[in-house]
């Protein structure tokens, strides 16, 4: 079978006439003979309206109650938009997570998909329906509701493409593709055909907010070559495939910001065993992410420490770094949120020495201060001052000439 | 196990305020030694909500995704309350119709209960936990939800009753047991400590919309006792119960009145054989619910032929019935929607003659017209002028003296 998965987020579908307007779409992808499945979220706001009914009787429900609370959104979601379809006299039928076969492990709020049981969406496709699934919703052993977290739905496409080995898996999103810097900022930013998995993942870990990036992480494991597209066009976007795909890279794919940085200064941490341990586990017990680390050596025996976190978990570090201060004997905290990350990713960096140099070049050129530097092997970060940011992007994209074609 | 059923309705689990005394209602009952399984409703508006959705996608939508998108009103309920309970200190859990293992037909949006698969709630219920469970709806054998209709939650939490042998199954509604007549209407009104199956049909079809009918005739089927009491008190309601559990009877439980009614004649209809079945079967298949049915002889060949209907069939019965007049050659028809049903039910009736000719001569004494009469084994219904209902159910209910207790 000819099978097209598709995904629509929440704006997509948050009222009648997208909804319609979705239904269109995929009536369109069935009549050019495809056997499409349809992974929807929940529409528009549904999902805080939930979040708020639950925090009017607890400030920290079971999260097994808040899973079942939450999957109604979807549910709503897959039952109108079967209706429009089946106005435009197609058959079509939708299924919960459960009903879909995505079977989950019991991590209440944040389950991982264990196996696809594709059966009844193979049953439903093979007698000519169009399926319409439930995204960021699933079922444990035990038969209940469980649901993905964040970006479940993409991670709920990329699951069904691969265990239905579909032709395609479309993610449709409010923009075309991904460009080589946000268009917004970057007039010559340029949207790009193709990128891999990897170049895929940093650029969404670093904010470029398109695809989520477990289900790129998934994409990659199973193979599964997403196709990121508007949902109010119908141009071709971004293929993101595995890297052997790739007939030719460039060094640099894309440069990318992201403002939602805080930056944390440990001064005079005592320099001994298990000090770094404590600090950054009893962060972690609290769901703090900590981006990048860098200790300085000093003379002594003390070392400096410095690391970042999101802007949302300022307030809990905060607290729990002061806790921590003269239990360990730090002299001194300092914090700045007037700084932002600006990273250029490409897969093929790691045979290019240079890249990560003449990225600091290209700053310094430009009278931009770096703070803190971090790279991995497909990615290099410079945290700056957030007002130097837009013009640290636009000097980057112009350096690495991202917004040129390249030669064939 | 003491096994305790109580059934909320929509009204009771409105907002987060009521939401929060319903779970205190049911930790009380936890408290006092019971295992608790509360059926909940959808909240408030909830339903219309999601049907004014459905609406604007559009006007026929397919069953099976109406039963979809309605059953998630009922899972917002059961996780709500569950957190509330939760937050009681409470061991809970929240179950869909189909976790709560309520089976049943096909026939979405009216589907029948089949059988009731108690295990997962009485697993729960061993472990010591409240098991809330989602009122209207279950699941067929194809593994797809289903809503069980009108008054859906009532039937479930009897079915419920039944399958795990309750000790009592107690449905709240706002009014706090079922009365020898309306109390806005009669002062001396009386609540009822008990009333038969029968007679609670009788009045629940009569509109005394307390009670869903099809849940008092599974009650009556499968033998379970319905204690009727009000969510905001927790004074005692009204047993209804067997027949047989019946020590002492009145002649005449209740006296009730219907305003939704309309009266249809048929004047001068060909007497020949086929032409009510005619009439009757057109009007069934269009779901067309016809009451009282008299037709009285006449000198020749036609006959008149009268029926009732609800004041929602009144439109759809008039453009039927004007598609019947030429085909079947009636001469004329006549509707009044001026008109009210007053109505005697009690199971002593059937052993007490003249009880019939009783009402007929109170409502002559008042000079009170009857328009149409028909009668059941316990039931005797009158239809007046809708302007005399009110004085024709205070002079009946005095006359049956049913505001005085029975001596013991």
């Amino acid at each position: 079978m000819n099978i097209l998965v598709q995904k629509y987020g929440g704006s997509s579908v948050a009222d009648g006439q997208r909804l319609k307007a979705v239904a269109r779409r995929i009536i369109r992808a069935k009549e050019a003979g495809y056997r499409v499945v349809a992974v929807v979220s929940a529409q528009g706001d549904t999902t805080d309206e939930l979040l708020g009914k639950a925090k009017e009787i607890s400030q920290s429900p079971p999260k097994r109650e808040l899973d079942m609370l939450l999957s109604t959104g979807e549910q709503i979601s897959i039952a109108l938009l079967a209706m429009a379809i089946a106005e435009g006299g197609h058959g079509v039928i939708s299924l919960t997570g459960a009903q879909g076969g995505i079977c989950t492990d019991s991590l209440y709020t944040r389950a991982k998909i264990l196996r696809v049981d594709p059966a009844r969406v193979k049953k439903e496709l093979y007698d000519e329906r169009i399926v319409i699934v439930a995204g960021f919703q699933g079922i444990n052993d035990l038969g209940d509701i469980t649901t993905l977290g964040r970006g479940g739905s993409d991670t709920t496409a990329v699951a069904l493409a691969a265990a239905l080995d579909a032709a395609a898996c479309e993610i449709y999103t409010d923009v075309d593709g991904v460009y080589t810097a946000d268009p917004r900022l970057v007039q010559t930013a340029r949207k790009l055909d193709e990128i891999s998995h990897g170049e895929m993942l940093e650029l969404a870990s670093l904010g470029a907010g398109i695809l989520q990036p477990r289900a790129v992480e998934l994409a990659a494991a199973w193979g599964v070559t997403i196709h990121v597209r508007s949902s109010f066009s119908y141009s071709l976007g971004t293929l993101v495939k595995g890297d052997d795909l790739m007939e030719k890279q460039r060094v640099v794919s894309g440069v990318t910001r992201d403002m939602n940085v805080v930056k944390v200064m440990l001064v005079d941490v005592p320099d001994r065993p298990g000090v770094a341990h404590k600090i950054f586990s009893t962060l972690a017990a609290d769901g703090i992410n900590v981006d990048m680390i860098v200790q300085t050596t000093k003379q002594g025996p003390v070392t400096d420490l410095l690391f970042t976190i999101c802007q949302d978990d300022y307030a809990l570090t905060r607290r729990l770094i002061e806790q921590l201060r003269d239990e360990l004997g730090i002299a001194d905290v300092l914090y700045n949120d007037r700084l932002a990350k600006v990273s250029i990713v490409g897969a093929g960096m790691m045979s290019n020495p240079g890249v990560a140099a003449a990225m600091f070049g290209t700053l310094a050129e430009n009278g931009i201060n770096i703070e803190v530097i971090s790279t991995s092997e497909i990615k290099v970060s410079c945290l700056i001052g957030a007002d130097r940011v837009e013009s640290a992007v636009k000097a980057i994209h112009d350096r690495f000439r991202l917004g040129e074609e390249l030669p064939v």
